[in-house]
């Protein structure tokens, strides 16, 4: 076999076997097959595509070129989600205790936050003594014990994926739908998920800027789950504003508890409810979506869901006191507030430059090796539909420093106000095949 | 600039800008840019191509990489000729010195052979004496003086279309009309070509395989010679079969000396004549092409152009009586003739195939460093249409050594026959713009 026909069959618009994909994928991970052809495959691949089965194999090829996970010891359907990256996205902290109130088991590894959208692994740190330092025993007794638990990366998962991503990005490869979907289904899959409920965010803030691009990556990444004998459902949903208000990892943190209590802001409520019910049903919980949500509503309700995050915390060496005494969550020094200069409606909220604004107070890494303030970020006052009188609070800036003039003008830029009242359609469609 | 964003535009559909092209190709010859971006880059090309603008920038972009010949002390138009390669051409040969008798300048770069096509250099070296290492200064005295010399390639020319050409034959990008155009005439214009023939081979010993591929390259690359200040033309013609009778070096010598004697093959002399005529056009000898072949054909019936290769061979240390007694050539030790199993008419005669039996009896390179047979070939005797009793000859070997099972077997393999007459057209189409 040699690579050069490989790419030569995929310019031409054929399939590749998987015996093929295998080939270069082992080839380019022990570095045999060398960074020019496969930077050319992936054009021809952005030009020609890959089928169900292509798709289907390159994520295996790419599970298989490093470690992976075993979470056989872990009693039940493993079900993890998996955000395609949103800013003020705090529904794993809301989903993790959530659908483990209901015993479906939530054995999560997670990273640490780049650029403008955080962590879920820095949100958890804003909880003095929560660390993800376990050992793969613990992290299964836990889960196995309270159904929770959040481990670092560890091992050498998808390799392949690595180099693959790397080269991708220094030559205009990345925005191909079967290599989005590849690439964050074999992640998933080497982590040991049974059962995956994807969220695939779509707007100006996320990757996917259309929602047709959004559908199609959506059913991409569920037929490979299908494929290879992973359930999957994907929810598409809107990133035309942040999800919540709060914005920085404390801030999260704090929302995130306020969500558990029954009186979180209503789009994160009611997306971690759709995906919750989406995890309940993969994992065999309930019977339907609606017999999952009302199960989740009453978690919410009998204070179930808050005792679990608890337990969670603890069980981590966290501080759970937090969940009853928010104050004890790190603070700020000066907060500032960004003040309407026109009346209307607010008709957009760019959502990565909040992002970028709340990484421009600390909040967010540049650069691997940054340390990030956990205190700092940003709370919006006013979402996309709300009424704006001129002089109003749209929001409020949360920082250790007093010069914030940049960061208040970014914020006031990219809240677009105009005459019209606007509301935001947040579940845009829901996907199962 | 970045190289990724030059890749993504052209991805995308758009086309690049010279400075754009300029930077590519510069950054990659002084190793700024690396491989894998370019061979994307390529990809993107071959799917969203270039046009015309964009092709003489990269045609330009690549000359300008490294040195080019100065022929401004060479008086009149300097034609160059340039064929795509076929099996058993001897018409550069022919060419030479047919239109320098009309006192058209042909200042000549040339190469060996490589693979399956012979090199002009290692035709001409099967004259006893003859060679190319000649300084650049004898080169153009030479050339003002008698009109015609054959220098053999110098100096670092268009290193950034040998970066590319390796890059593209392991990346599956050769098949490129843009690129392949592009590679072509800059090497033609940087070894100082004023005006440029080209002669575009087509069919199964041809590089492009239809009429219609090689009528979109000949347009190609006379877009390119016009958009960049050099009057270029094309003619399409058959590689349907070998061209002439002779394969082998000393074999072609001896049937170029009976064209330019005007007793060579008709398919030969008619090819030379065209093409003739256009550099006798171009060269500003003629008025019309009709006047050009009126006047060449002349130069064969009056015994000027084979005057004209005498001195030619003189000038540069060969000897001339090889033209008055062709056994002076090297002679092959022994013949075999290749006969016809069947009866009926030649439908066709592998190109490629020719040219691989010839190689394997000691005519032609595997690699830069294999010693070549001179005398060795194969003389075609039947050709399409021909009337084939069985036992008749279709072609003889002419060997060093008497195991020419393989070959002779390639031969009759290759030549195919049956019951229908077939012609060949050998001229399929002229190109002007």
């Amino acid at each position: 076999m040699r690579m050069v026909d490989i790419i030569a069959k995929k310019r031409d618009g054929y399939a590749l076997t998987k015996e093929e994909i295998e080939f270069f994928v082992n080839g380019y991970t022990n570095g045999e097959i060398p960074d020019y052809q496969v930077s050319s495959l992936m054009m021809a691949v952005f030009f020609n595509d890959m089928n169900e089965e292509e798709r289907a194999a390159l994520t295996m090829a790419m599970v298989n070129s490093g470690d992976t996970i075993d979470l056989s010891q872990i009693e039940g359907t493993k079900v993890d989600k998996h955000s395609t990256g949103g800013v003020g996205d705090t529904t794993t902290l809301v989903l993790a205790p959530l659908v483990a109130a209901l015993d479906v088991p939530v054995a999560k590894m997670s990273g640490r936050g780049l650029g403008h959208t955080g962590g879920t692994i820095d949100k958890l740190e804003a909880v003095e003594g929560f660390h993800v330092e376990i050992t793969e025993d613990e992290f299964i007794d836990i889960v196995n014990r309270d159904k929770v638990a959040v481990i670092g990366q560890s091992g050498n998962l998808t390799p392949a994926d690595k180099l693959l991503y790397a080269l991708r990005d220094v030559t205009a490869t990345v925005n191909s739908i079967p290599l989005i979907a590849s690439s964050i289904m074999s992640k998933k899959i080497a982590a040991g998920a049974d059962a995956i409920v994807l969220d695939v965010k779509v707007g100006d803030g996320a990757f996917m800027k259309t929602e047709e691009d959004a559908a199609e990556l959506a059913h991409a990444m569920v037929s490979i789950g299908n494929n290879v004998g992973r359930r999957t459902m994907a929810i598409i949903s809107s990133m035309e504003e942040p999800l919540g208000l709060a914005i920085g990892n404390a801030l999260e943190v704090e929302e995130a508890v306020e969500t558990l209590r029954g009186e979180g802001p209503e789009d994160l409520t009611e997306l971690s409810l759709e995906l919750g019910s989406q995890m309940v049903v993969l994992g065999g919980k309930a019977e339907t979506l609606e017999e999952a949500r009302e199960k989740l509503q009453n978690a919410l309700n009998d204070g179930s869901a808050l005792e679990k995050f608890k337990v969670f915390l603890r069980n981590q060496g966290g501080d759970d006191s937090i969940a009853d005494d928010l104050s004890k969550l790190p603070q700020a020094e000066f907060t500032f507030e960004v003040k309407a200069e026109e009346a209307g409606y607010v008709q957009q909220i760019g959502s990565e430059a909040m992002g970028v604004a709340s990484s421009m107070l600390g909040a967010g890494r540049q650069t691997k090796d940054d340390v990030i303030d956990l205190a700092v970020g940003i709370k919006l006052n006013k979402k996309v539909g709300s009424k704006v009188e001129k002089g109003d609070v749209l929001a409020t800036i949360y920082s250790n420093r007093e010069d914030v003039e940049e960061v208040a003008q970014k914020i006031k830029d990219n809240y677009q106000i105009g005459s019209e009242k606007k509301t935001v359609k947040l579940i845009k469609q829901i996907i199962t095949e």
